[in-house]
């Protein structure tokens, strides 16, 4: 996620798909590298090689909950993007290893909109 | 923000809504209580009385981007939130005072799912 642009994505043109990942960490063990960031990163770089792929924004606040969220241009995309082998064992490691708790809400954008400062 | 609990909501059962806000705030005057954090506390308890509302989840890396994400059981829902007087005001303020950019994601559930360690 340390390659995650800073700025909000723009507003898409609906009708699109968003994926929202919520998540709560396990405790991590300091000094041992458990592989979440590095799996993390590769994830982000492996999710724009999806078809209909659009954007992935993160945001974690320390020791708290962390919201990812990922724009795909329809349901199938998504689908696509759940199969891929290389996140497959992501998810499964995730809910072995990385998470206490997550939830998962995919949903069909119908409305959207956005504000720049100075536009 | 900060009464928020700490562990992701669990999902609903479809169909419901989403919004996705995800905003850069301006530069903080150091020192200067700009109102900020004030008011999106008060938001977080307004948005609960809204007839509908689900759940309401936040996170903001530090410096960097900021992700709420609320749930309402349907579109009138977030209808009504958006329209709600204090709502418009803190709006009002977020665009001349509070942001450098943000975006609005209004989207409808179509599947959910979670996971909790040792459930």
């Amino acid at each position: 996620m340390s390659d995650q642009p800073v700025a909000p994505v723009p507003p898409f043109e609906p009708p699109y798909y968003t994926v929202v990942f919520t998540s709560l960490r396990t405790e991590p063990d300091h000094g041992h590298d458990d592989g979440y960031d590095g799996t993390a990163d590769l994830m982000d770089e492996l999710v724009t090689t999806v078809p209909g792929f659009l954007a992935v924004e993160s945001a974690r606040t320390p020791g708290g909950l962390g919201i990812t969220v990922g724009y795909f241009r329809d349901a199938d995309a998504i689908k696509q993007w759940r199969g891929r082998a290389e996140h497959r064992t992501a998810q499964r490691r995730g809910r072995e290893e990385w998470y206490e708790k997550y939830a998962v809400h995919i949903a069909k954008v119908e409305r959207s909109y956005g504000f720049e400062r100075g536009a």
